[in-house]
């Protein structure tokens, strides 16, 4: 458990301390080959740059600050684990570590808890998630000017730096499959109005629909709670519309709605993918196990953890916010039996 | 935003600040009306104690260190959301932050984080999960004497402050039921023999099968991978045995592995919970929406949270270690369609 000194590294590499050290901090540019030996020393050798010591010198605490808002009773969060586990990765690759605090649904009690950790020097900066419109941390966090990334967007004209999934892309894929496929009168199972991310995935359905030149029914479009229960109860009112204006396929602003709404069709003797098709959203790993299996969009969360923790790390090093300041991430339609039948001519739903 | 002073309790409480000060450090015994009435005006103005002011004058990071082994691919882990939320929210009682450091599968680069974030005094103490026989973590913080609290035991031999989960009482609780529900031919889907978890587990098997006076088949055990295809596949084997011993009842260690037998009935034209009994284990929230819904075994996972946190802390602020030492914690067995039916007289399977 011996520390790999930087003297190892430059005694394998064959060039002096000081290269190493100015190479391992960005600070001077060497012959590539140069570069590479080095590298490939670091990489062999496992050696870690001695962030603490830095940390003594430059009075930073070297740790990021991260809550997030928890899965309501009944789901699981089918993201959480991996989304940590390459925060944490990816933060430890340069020195940081997260601390993590409890999420809290009164807002003042929730600032008091971001004002605390930075009056007392516990974290140099935040990740933020459940990002809704009006977030009271973002005012709070750029008035005092101290640096944080969002996994999430907020309000349009709010500029702070974000990564996001584009969720209206991945239902814009999942409406224009449907429609490959020969289904027409499709319906949405969505999160109530003033929800953002619901907003955000809600804009690829009008999107898709529009372009296809495809007329949107006032019933096809219904709101709630986001849970297996709602989606079960709103695919019963669909299926109780006449027969004209029936959905021919439910397009589900996540899996547990989707989940609902198959087991609704199945209770009425209709299988999900034949008659009905359904599509989800965040390829919980459960989805693929289903009888039929679910279409569902699934967001790169190794990909996100990763990169919100450089974006920050960034504006700690450099002192600067990241350019670009913002960036959407295309998620991938995966395919799969609930929605896969292509309808025949003259056949479409 | 402003911080609720003791004296404001005080007053609140019509007793003097000294008073509350002694009661909120449990320092001195009140007349129990009084201490009623100060604890009622700490909930009431939602004041805490400026433990950064005492952390400042202790030299304690009151930051508590915790890594897990991340969730295979294809699975989610149900309980990981409700046991962090639960420990940090247990801590932020009593102003402890938890900071998370990624699993390293390496014994040597893993112990290497520990070691740096005793060194560098980033925490005060570890929580450990995941663990196994022989973790090479326990010795090495028994070694440097450094506080920790285990979720999940070790071997038998070694000594150290945990809480658990009583896993084989979970499955001992599942296979009297089914029992009682006329199954005598139980088979169980099991983890490798070296799975710390997964003995415990079947310990319970074990000892139900004995006391109900019922012979194990040596076919009737089958071990592997944990997930829902080892599940698919140890359902298919079992249902090829000879009809003398082909098993009426099947406990799988996990839901997932319980999924996989559920699904390999269904493609063989049984239905769970008739022909052939299932029970899984851990109520994964989605498993009350398969159909047949499916019986599981519930991990208090909100009060593991809390207790491993308090055990920490106190061996923190006393100095020495809890008494008891280590406990388990019973869960609940959970009945649904997958094994609630009851077999008649002469009809047991």
């Amino acid at each position: 458990m011996k520390r790999v000194t930087i003297k190892e590294v430059a005694a394998k590499a064959d060039v002096s301390y000081q290269t190493v050290s100015k190479v391992i901090n960005h600070k001077v540019e060497v012959l590539p080959e140069t570069a590479e030996r080095i590298w490939a020393a670091v990489e062999e050798l496992g050696y870690r740059p001695n962030y603490t010591a830095r940390s003594l010198r430059s009075q930073r605490s070297r740790t990021i600050g991260y809550t997030w808002s928890p899965t309501p009773h009944g789901l699981t969060n089918p993201i959480l684990d991996q989304f940590l586990q390459s925060m944490f990765h990816t933060a430890e690759q340069v020195g940081y570590y997260l601390l993590c605090f409890p999420y809290h649904e009164d807002n003042e009690r929730q600032l008091a808890v971001y004002a605390e950790l930075i009056d007392t020097g516990r974290v140099d900066g935040f990740i933020l998630s459940s990002i809704e419109y009006k977030d009271p941390r973002i005012s709070f966090l750029l008035d005092r000017n101290f640096p944080f990334v969002g996994f999430g967007r907020s309000d349009d004209n709010v500029v702070f730096p974000y990564i996001d999934v584009d969720g209206g892309l991945g239902v814009y894929q999942s409406v224009k499959h449907l429609v490959e496929r020969g289904r027409r009168k499709i319906a949405a199972l969505a999160w109530p109005e003033d929800s953002r991310v619901g907003n955000n995935r809600m804009a690829g359905y009008f999107r898709a629909m529009d372009e296809c030149g495809l007329v949107i029914e006032n019933q096809w479009i219904i709101r709630g709670g986001g849970n297996y229960e709602f989606g079960y109860q709103a695919c019963e009112e669909l299926l109780q519309l006449p027969a004209t204006i029936r959905p021919g396929a439910m397009v589900a602003l996540n899996d547990y709605m989707a989940m609902g709404a198959m087991a609704a069709l199945q209770k009425h003797g209709l299988l999900p993918g034949e008659e009905v098709a359904v599509t989800g959203f965040d390829d919980n790993p459960i989805v693929q196990y289903l009888r039929p299996s679910l279409t569902t969009v699934r967001q790169p969360i190794w990909e996100i953890g990763k990169k919100v923790i450089e974006m920050l790390v960034y504006q700690l090093d450099e002192g600067k916010l990241p350019d670009p300041i913002c960036s959407l991430i295309p998620p991938k339609l995966i395919i799969r039996q609930s929605s896969q039948q292509r309808l025949k001519k003259g056949e479409e739903a």
